[in-house]
């Protein structure tokens, strides 16, 4: 069977998350989608593997996702007949042939998201639907400060919706940059792999930090003590979006 | 009376254009919906003089209108409690204290439109409101050729809408630039004015010179003859943005 690697974009807005959900559930997935042109396509049923969820409203610029199939379509025809038939605010930028061993969750390295906060007296019009309106954040260098203490390897369950678990909810943070625009703070995290609702809460930390609200030095609390309690509120969905996926 | 001027940025996908229409008519305008939010600040009725109509489905980076009015409130204070009861894809962007003979549509001396036209493989998600997806234009250099002969002072009659008039239709196109972008061309056409519909139909008869189907020089004979039948089609609304208006 050929293993088939896909490169997805696509607007949460309107999505039930990434995930497809049980049978009896009536959400509306990304996977679902997905799942149900190819299955037409290649007339078998496909089963499509995420590099990772994607929370209900979040986005996707570069979410990869592989499969296995019998079809004998050329990828680009793969590529056009799915963009063909996918509604438009789902969108196939590239598929390519992947090694019989390539698994898009577990080969992953690293993955970078970005989150948008909009600033300034009025929210931006264009691009109200893929940013988080916050005008209070206007401190960049506090929240530098904040970001500083959280890069490196770290216990991240006080920056999670993690319940009880035994798996481990230690991650390495490799970079966190805070670009100020115009209008707009673009926070672009990079990791080798995050916790549930963990970007938005970070984001919700550093917002309160940028906002003269909390301290930058209060992250290491939340890290030692792994106290959700501690950290802030959880940013919401419209502004995050899966930027990149890394594979060795 | 007070002359204040503003700054409009509106996404037109859901509104029937700028101009408020007749009573009447039941039709969702931009000018009517932030006159309804002046008048009950004010308390008075308001009347905006808008520097020019945008059709239904157009859209505003940097629309400028004024008004008049005796209301004492200042200008942060106009601009905030607008931002605040205008619905989320209208925003002012800057409200200023004008000379009592400036008038938004006769003292405009030139505006830049900008005219979107996605590219590639697949239609870009996250800008589809906002471009007209038309991959088969691809050849920047012949564009340019053609727009090259758009320059200056023309009839542009048969770029237009316009039917019989007494009214003048040469105008001048100062500048076009065409910017090649991964997965976008972006046109930006500055000129002392344009007619009904001008800026889509010159898009639309470039389109046809960019995807190889007309020549560049075919413009001249459009231009002589102020034929609208020698001109291409007219290019859809959602692509084209007012981004600004120049005054002296």
């Amino acid at each position: 069977m050929r293993n088939i690697r896909l490169l997805i974009e696509y607007d949460g807005t309107r999505y039930d998350g990434w995930q497809r959900l049980g049978k009896s559930s009536k959400g509306d997935t990304i996977q679902s989608r997905l799942e149900g042109v190819l299955s037409r396509m290649t007339n078998e049923p496909v089963e499509i593997i995420g590099s990772g969820r994607t929370d209900k409203g979040v986005h996707a610029a570069g979410q990869v996702a592989n499969f296995h199939t019998n079809t004998r379509l050329s990828c680009t025809d793969i590529r056009d007949q799915m963009n063909r038939y996918l509604p438009e605010d789902i969108g196939i930028l590239d598929v390519s042939e992947a090694g019989a061993r390539f698994h898009s969750r577990l080969n992953a390295t690293a993955k970078t998201y970005l989150y948008r906060i909009a600033v300034g007296p009025s929210q931006a019009v264009f691009s109200r639907k893929y940013t988080w309106y916050c005008p209070e954040v206007t401190d960049v260098e506090r929240m530098e400060q904040g970001a500083a203490l959280l890069l490196g390897e770290h216990d991240f369950l006080g920056f999670s919706s993690v319940r009880k678990t035994n798996k481990s909810t230690v991650r390495r943070l490799d970079d966190i940059k805070i670009e100020a625009m115009d209008r707009e703070l673009v926070l672009t995290f990079t990791g080798n792999g995050f916790l549930y609702h963990m970007v938005r809460i970070l984001v919700g930390t550093l917002a309160q930090i940028g906002a003269g609200k909390r301290d930058p030095e209060t992250v290491s609390q939340v890290l030692l003590s792994k106290d959700r309690e501690l950290a802030g509120p959880m940013a919401p969905p419209q502004g995050l979006c899966l930027e990149n996926v890394q594979y060795m």
